[in-house]
């Protein structure tokens, strides 16, 4: 597999060196690996750290900016970032009004993202977490106990940014953060596999004329394989098993996300047809956002997430956002 | 080639139903296929009409909008739109002050768009066109006669469009997409082959470690093929076939462009090289684009676009923007 890169060593740090010249509203520390809204701290205001494993791209260093995360801290290709990470992204956006840290459900995100609010709070951050557990394809899984946190990060980070920059407190933000991620689901399908640049080939195998309905974000097994499918045959799949497990009966956020490398002109077709599923099945849309924002490097497929919202939820989702790969009202 | 589609021959009517439903502040044609900005047409303002194959995009349906496009015209998977669709867009932007044709140069979409002027103008409607000719990979190509036109139409579009959201007249805001044009130089490489859905298969073939330098954006054969370079290599190359044929002596707008398939983490670190290789040679760069913007379907791969630009055109680049793909400054 052939891949823009240097060599495979220099591909986190390559990439923040080019994310720093292409954001000057970013603060880039390369060699610590913390990406950092410019003006933080804000003063009075709560502060958000995300981060996880890189391969995901925009998530979560395009999510760093006014209305969204104050930091992130990139891993690895598909590694959890270390404690030290998190914890210097904490000193640096805390205003003294504390910290969230929105951790996806992979065991050593977990681990370290605790470890890194004991060590914070030890330094006098006041920290709280939530974890981001949306995706309804399988229980435990190859890096997780539980489910697996996937798209709804998106809508996690954006609505408590928005909540953080209306200059609410770090409780009420923790809560809305909470209240995000147990109204979110996600059902996700690989068309192919990925390929890390350590590995240099793809991580699975996915027979020609096949996918795999269910898949995670780091090509970890899904519910089964099946005989390729059409769009509209995977839209009832996918929006089905989410409706399998949420009943929404308030509007939905719908986020329609590309894996990566599939063209965005197939998943404008694919959110058509999970539109037309979600008006089969009554479920009304208030918010869409259709394109690639937590993706899983090369992977060919798309994801569907849905996150029920009430007028507060609304209200947070329209507020301005101003990141690298989200952006309005400002 | 597996593809998230139901079948091919429904593949961009399928697109445009999606985006109907993404973009409510897009009117969205499906059936004659034709993207307006819903509050066309603007009165007093100059309407800019472009269009081409599809299979780029976000290139062109997704740059309809504020500060940009007044409609977009996709044709069939890199096949030219047909007149018919140039001519309902041009009498649905035109508000008296004339229509802009923004063309890339290709020999169907030259003849197709030549044709709707006439049209056009038969009707009623006064029509200027600019032709978008920035590709210095080759001299006459599979498609064209002259160089290809690539990533400077995403510049041409802002600029033009920016300028003539300012109020400006016809040949005002046609010589200013003329100068962009001018100003405005790509280089390209694929280091895989794209997939359209009528073939189902790899269009061309792209040996293993091999790749393409002076790639088209349909995959039309570049300068020569090279075992597979390092992303700085890479850079080298491309800036240099560019400062080849252009020499900036004022800064430049900089687009680092992915061909679709390229995770953003590569092609963040490429354009970290692409601003080594252009501080080493000395030229400016005043604004910076890393993204997915002119594709070529699932090829992997990047292209850089640079645009020397004077007080003015830099200011029309901040303009505010509201489109599907590009938004600033609201």
């Amino acid at each position: 597999m052939k891949m823009l890169i240097n060599v495979a060593e220099t591909v986190v740090a390559d990439a923040l060196r080019g994310m720093a010249a292409a954001h000057p509203e970013l603060t880039v520390d390369v060699e610590n690996r913390v990406i950092v809204r410019r003006d933080a701290p804000v003063a009075d205001k709560v502060g958000l750290v995300s981060g996880g494993g890189s391969g995901h791209e925009p998530l979560h260093g395009g999510f760093v900016g006014h209305g969204m995360l104050s930091a992130a801290c990139p891993g690895e290709v598909f590694t959890s970032p270390v404690p030290d990470q998190m914890v210097r992204a904490a000193a640096a956006v805390d205003s003294g009004q504390g910290v969230l840290f929105i951790v996806k459900n992979y065991t050593g995100d977990v681990m370290n993202f605790d470890m890194a609010a004991e060590l914070a709070e030890d330094e006098g951050v006041q920290v709280a977490k939530v974890l981001v557990n949306d995706d309804v394809a399988v229980t435990d899984s190859l890096y997780t106990a539980g489910r697996r946190g996937t798209g709804a990060t998106l809508f996690v980070e954006k609505l408590a940014g928005a909540a953080a920059e209306e200059g609410m407190p770090l409780e009420r933000v923790e809560a809305i953060a909470r209240q995000v991620n147990e109204s979110s689901r996600s059902f996700g399908v690989a068309l192919s596999a990925c390929s890390t640049p350590a590995k240099g080939s793809p991580t699975f195998d996915l027979p020609a004329g096949q996918l795999e309905l269910g898949i995670g974000i780091h090509g970890e097994p899904g519910r089964e394989r099946r005989p390729m499918m059409t769009s509209g045959e995977i839209a009832e799949f996918a929006v089905d098993a989410i409706l399998d497990d949420m009943r929404p009966r308030n509007p939905v956020l719908l986020l329609v996300n590309g894996m990566g490398a599939t063209p965005l002109l197939e998943l404008y077709g694919f959110h058509g047809e999970v539109m037309r599923v979600l008006a089969a099945r009554d479920v009304p849309v208030a918010r869409i956002l259709v394109g690639n924002y937590v993706t899983s490097l090369d992977m060919a497929g798309a994801s569907v997430t849905l996150c029920e919202i009430d007028e507060e939820l609304l209200r947070l989702w329209d507020a301005p956002v101003r990141t690298p790969a989200l952006r309005w009202g400002m």
